[in-house]
């Protein structure tokens, strides 16, 4: 039987394109439908519905924006959860908040069907790479079961706990990254303040121990501010602000967190939205300043 | 002719000992003694001031804990500085200030001597195992006239510019070890908070592209809450409070620093002073909490 | 007719008796009956449901502590709304988010009725000695209408604007008593770590053009550090996590209302939820701190 | 005998004149003696130098911007102090740490001089009006000895304590001013993004319990965006700057402060350095923003 890929953007289409060149048989669908051109080409096929991509998998997999999107998806009128056929697998790739993949896996159950929150850590290269890492909410024998899908998509596969520890982890991690850039950020505005170019400083201080490995990603962006995006600034703005609601919720102080996740909201007033989130360097060290 | 040495603290006594062991001949200088003992067996001669040290040396180490420190040693009453032959060569290896470095560059170039700033990164086990990184600030010349020493400290010798930006660089890299320690310990309380447990957070987000290498140099004190300091919060948030008065000094804002330096001021209000700075995550997470 | 009057806590039923004292006749509800004696003994007639209230009004007013409290009593199976007679007027004196003061807004107007958005400044003394300052979004002509009513309970009528516009700057007011009770308790930090004692302190700074009138309220709780709640710390800390979210969702960075925000969280943590928001100073300078 | 001063800018000489209203007879000096042109038209000398001034006073008043100058009128090499008669007084109006004032004492009295640290609250309007607030550390007798000049320049004496407090008091002062006008203008901000007119928002908060009295002198530049100032921006984040600092000497962590510093240095880097301390708001909420 075939799987279901619903969602073809930055992310989908790439993470499609390797199922396919695994040799899974997809069944795919996005509003526009032009994204799915490339995996028709390769032998997929195009669903006018997500309800017609219900209708022939028993395993269907999510890659969308918002919480709002996957609802509307997997729920809406035209929704494939209630079209698959009994106890089929839905995987939702989405970074969304945990009490949203929790209240979908709920829903999910009650109506017959398994569900996995399977969010991923890794930008656009990877995706292309077939090296994202699955941070995984759900049964481990579902977990199992789709094993050779997330292989085909992804280079390590962790089973973090029961649903909505996957979503959990997810945002737990951009969190992490979000504010490793703006102190990264920082670093390297205090350095050139003191008359150390930002070739010197990356050089240094990305083969620090203190370095995340990410920041060499970024090292050309930095350097030559072109900072065409692999994950949007004001994606990292949401995720950050979803940290901090959720951070509420389970009464949680997070000052640090608060400052980097401002930093962004300047930086978007700023203009720098749709940039990668490494532009937040933009905003702290102006190309023009001293 | 011998090399002095002045200051045997956690870093220096092992500094010095890693000289010793490359064969090189010490005179040592410390207020307290007793951490001369195991020096002065293994050959190194004992100074009763650091006068005595600029005596009998042409290069000098000083390697304090804070600038007033090395300015007794230096230019006090029995400071080394007036004592030296003409030319000497002087490598203070503490982490000050820029314009403290500058300034004693100039005092020293006045008296017809030489001057590096020359401080690390790396604490107390890089320290032992000589793989310490040094970050200079002075002419590339009298680098390598000390580079025979400095390789048997360091791995890694890294001529950042003219004098103070040594200190600079090391400023600059301190704050991010103490930004990404804050972020870490914030990760780690959001996740624990969502059901994860800490092993499983550190195992996924050490990891991660977004896990500074030295993180995992803390994990074992994250996991068992054994402190035990290598590089004690009272220092960190001392190098936090350097960069903020720089910061200010250049006209420069870091609001992400300040949350950070802040979270540190707290923990020492907590008693936390001289824990390890990872320590800023029991003020963050305290362990009884949910 | 009588006017309905529906959530009788600390303030609601202050509100409710000013309105008896002069001299309108209610029918009131409560979810816990025992705060209604005293109403029902100045002769209010107690119903058992909202929607009994529904029934015998055309106005309506409730004060409760949630949104979704407020929903329910208005919109839930026993909800007062779908009872009214036509054009009825609802004065919602809750505090809210102004995008939940808008749906209700529209709610209302569907159902064939009008709607006020009417919180409050003003905390337990204002209520009992009908001194509050009421803070109005919708339609003038409505204002006019329930303006006998607001005159027994408070002291100003402020009309803002349309729908929502009350609650948005309730909002905004609280936001800043938040964030100036927290200036306030660091001003007093600082102040006492240099040897001047609260009570001067309080004397000059409260005095001086920089202190807020309200703070004179609170100077006794400050130097007694007796917090017994006139506004708990929780409801602040709610009130500036909703105008986070406002914030976020009208893409604006305030960086000096999250620091604030996160003071709060903490003293949460510390155990001070349920005391009044002031008691953020014994979470910043604890009673025993030098 | 006469009375020296020292300092005319902004603050200083509209305090003198008040003094040469109420009949004292001045010595003054200036460093640009253009200033000193009224005060001699209406009788003052002119000193040439700060030593001249010591040379013909027992009362002296300096009134400068840095600790720096306060040191280099009173004990440079033209220095006042050495020029005094034994046992007279000098009394610092200047806004400077509480550890310069506390040194500034010791070394009066070491030379046989008595010393009031005595920074005013107000700005440039109260200055000219005779209606500043004194803030005084030192012994009570000198305060008395003083009070007629100080009655001539203010409204009010406030005798904080001994030496230091009276910078002290003021720095507090100060703090609690800085962060009220950034926690209002972020009120501001989040305000007109809900739709309420500027206008609005001032005449509610302002008269809100929650509003603080300076609010309203600042009301017009509010409303205008003309920032001339009483009081510039780069004073108000160097004295921010100074209790942070004084903060971190004390070992007290004051985080909101922090978040409101760096408000005022980022504005600062947007050119506003030189208008008055509530064009923060200028940065906070931009003219043509939303």
């Amino acid at each position: 039987m075939k799987a279901g890929f619903i969602g073809l953007g930055i992310m989908g289409s790439r993470m499609a394109a390797n199922l396919q060149k695994a040799g899974f048989d997809l069944v795919v669908y996005n509003r526009t439908k032009e994204k799915a051109e490339e995996l028709v080409k390769g032998g997929a096929t195009l669903a006018n519905s997500p309800e017609e991509v219900g209708k022939q998998c028993r395993v269907v997999f999510t890659m969308l924006s918002t919480p709002e999107a996957v609802e509307e998806v997997a729920l809406g009128r035209d929704g494939f959860l209630k079209e698959l056929p009994g106890n089929s697998l839905w995987v939702d790739c989405s970074t969304v908040n945990p009490s949203f993949s929790q209240r979908m896996a709920q829903v999910a159950l009650k109506m017959g069907h398994r569900f996995l929150d399977a969010p991923v850590s890794g930008s656009l290269k990877p995706a292309q790479n077939g090296e994202l890492i699955f941070l995984i909410g759900g049964e481990a024998k579902d977990v199992d079961e789709v094993r050779p899908f997330l292989d085909a998509m992804g280079k390590a596969v962790n089973h973090v706990g029961p649903h909505g520890q996957g979503a959990s982890m997810k945002m737990v991690n951009n969190m992490l990254f979000g504010q490793v850039m703006v102190a990264f950020a920082e670093a390297l505005r205090l350095g050139t303040s003191l008359g150390i170019s930002e070739e010197t400083l990356c050089q240094t201080l990305m083969n620090s121990p203190g370095g995340a490995p990410f920041l060499k990603v970024k090292e050309q962006k930095l350097l030559t501010r072109d900072f065409s995006p692999e994950f949007p600034l004001e994606w990292m703005h949401k995720d950050l602000h979803l940290a901090s609601v959720t951070a509420y919720e389970k009464e949680v102080a997070l000052p640090a967190l608060q400052a980097a996740k401002e930093l962004f909201a300047m930086a978007k007033t700023a203009g720098l939205s749709e940039q990668d989130f490494s532009a937040v360097y933009e905003f702290i060290n102006p190309k023009n300043s001293k």
